[in-house]
């Protein structure tokens, strides 16, 4: 055991004070985690020069959001969303060579068991919404198709709502499935277009979103999870241009990189080799590229 | 209503793209601190590089440390105590001219309609402990004694609880009392020798104490507030030198001033003229200056 050094308080040492009792930390990790939060924490306090009733409603903020989470809530999960700290912790955990396609936040709707399907399958399970065609190759970063590449991809209905939240409404594993690819390392399957959403705004989150003038909703997106060994896993998603709230995802999802483009297609010879009956589908294509596992 | 700019996510710009979306916020403070806090925030992020797992184990810490929190406990104030910043947001509220005396926390334990007393009055009531005997003046930074200082003081027993910690085992009101000032200055009254105390360890907060090698101890102390009309009110401690912890108090309230001196006294004819049997009593002596109003 280190003898602790003298812990007098001062303003202006106030970080070195704290942190200087920290010389017997049971795990390097958690001393040097602990000394850059403490020194930002000072650093933010002394910018913002806090009143005492600004700094209890700080503590009864954070405080509320742990009373709001439980078993089916996380409610700091969704503040760490809405402050981009999830997507920025998920950007430092998958850095990529230029031209690999870009990671974002998994989000809390992925579930295990989802049924493989052979190319073409239609996900949307109980034919309600919009016909999509999804499709494209999935590459490596010289250009070449990659064969074996396990796709896990999953998204909302119409109405903006996953299977799993409309348990009863919606079939089991409605518009989710796995495919893999073969020799040409292209992928297809159709869907129905999905909506935008709202993520939960009934908390400390959506109050703190409000007062922001922000809102809480994400612009419509396809889930994918794109796999092969050796290569780096994709979790990511794919995003509607045209949805009204593509620039202001609330929780900072997209990067421009996985911007789709949905085409409309009237053709009816199209349509009918689709299987779809019309009058139109949206045809959605996008290329991935996996970089090699470091 | 501003136009929202486009918030496409990029590592490099976090902190930018996020602050970006509250252009319409409702109140400019709350705009200003979520700035600062998302940039420390992105920063401190930055420097950590958290893996996932870290990422979700402050999630989940963050959580616990919520649900700790109930109308009897606050285990968010004790974050804050443990990491200096409930001292920090003290000490940014009370910035004073050299010379005069400094603040530290108030702590949970001041209660309101606490007895005035006449001075010398001895406010142990159950006449457990070691005598004591506090005791010094209250003046202007010239110098000059202040009349009519109201003087509220309170403090743990010798076994390092307040009383109203201990309902139905110590007296209402043990170990607190009010005092006024005459024309001298002076102030003086008997109590014990409190003791040292730990702060509630059996939590999120305890558990990252040991995790960093600290103690949950605050060093034995008198709790002050001196107020009177005019001057800027004072709410501080002061300290047990000889105190095992005296380096090194749990929620940092120690600042280098506010370190008293605890005399031994023994002199049979000191010890009777004070009232008390002996064989000895601590006699501590601190005197307090108020700074004018601002």
């Amino acid at each position: 055991m280190k003898a602790l050094p003298k812990a007098y308080f001062t303003e202006a040492d106030s970080a070195e004070v704290v942190t200087g009792q920290n010389v017997n930390a049971k795990d390097a990790r958690l001393k040097q985690v602990m000394e850059i939060i403490t020194r930002h924490l000072h650093a933010a306090i002394k910018e913002i020069e806090p009143t005492q009733e600004e700094w209890m409603k700080a503590i009864l903020y954070l405080t509320a959001t742990g009373h709001k989470s439980d078993d089916w809530r996380q409610e700091f999960i969704l503040l760490s969303d809405v402050l981009g700290v999830s997507m920025l912790v998920d950007a430092i955990n998958s850095r990529r060579p230029k031209g690999a396609s870009e990671n974002t936040v998994l989000g809390p709707f992925h579930i295990g068991g989802t049924p493989e399907y052979e190319m073409g399958f239609n996900i949307c399970l109980d034919g309600k919404g919009e016909d999509m065609v999804a499709r494209g190759r999935v590459l490596d970063v010289d250009g070449n198709p990659l064969e074996g590449v396990k796709i896990d991809v999953w998204q909302a209905n119409d109405e903006g709502f996953y299977d799993v939240q409309q348990k009863g409404i919606q079939p089991d594993f409605n518009l989710r499935g796995v495919f893999r690819t073969g020799a040409d390392g292209t992928y297809w399957f159709k869907a129905v277009r999905p909506q935008h959403y709202s993520i939960p705004d009934d908390g400390p989150v959506g109050e703190l979103l409000y007062a922001l003038g922000r809102h809480p909703y994400r612009p419509a997106h396809l889930h994918y999870i794109l796999s092969k060994e050796g290569y780096d896993e994709v979790t990511t998603h794919i995003f509607d241009p045209d949805d009204i709230y593509i620039n202001n995802d609330a929780v900072f999802g997209v990067k421009e990189s996985l911007i789709a483009e949905f085409v409309k297609v009237e053709d009816p010879a199209k349509i009918a080799e689709m299987g779809f009956e019309g009058p139109f589908y949206w045809d959605v294509k996008f290329d991935f590229v996996l970089a090699p596992k470091t």
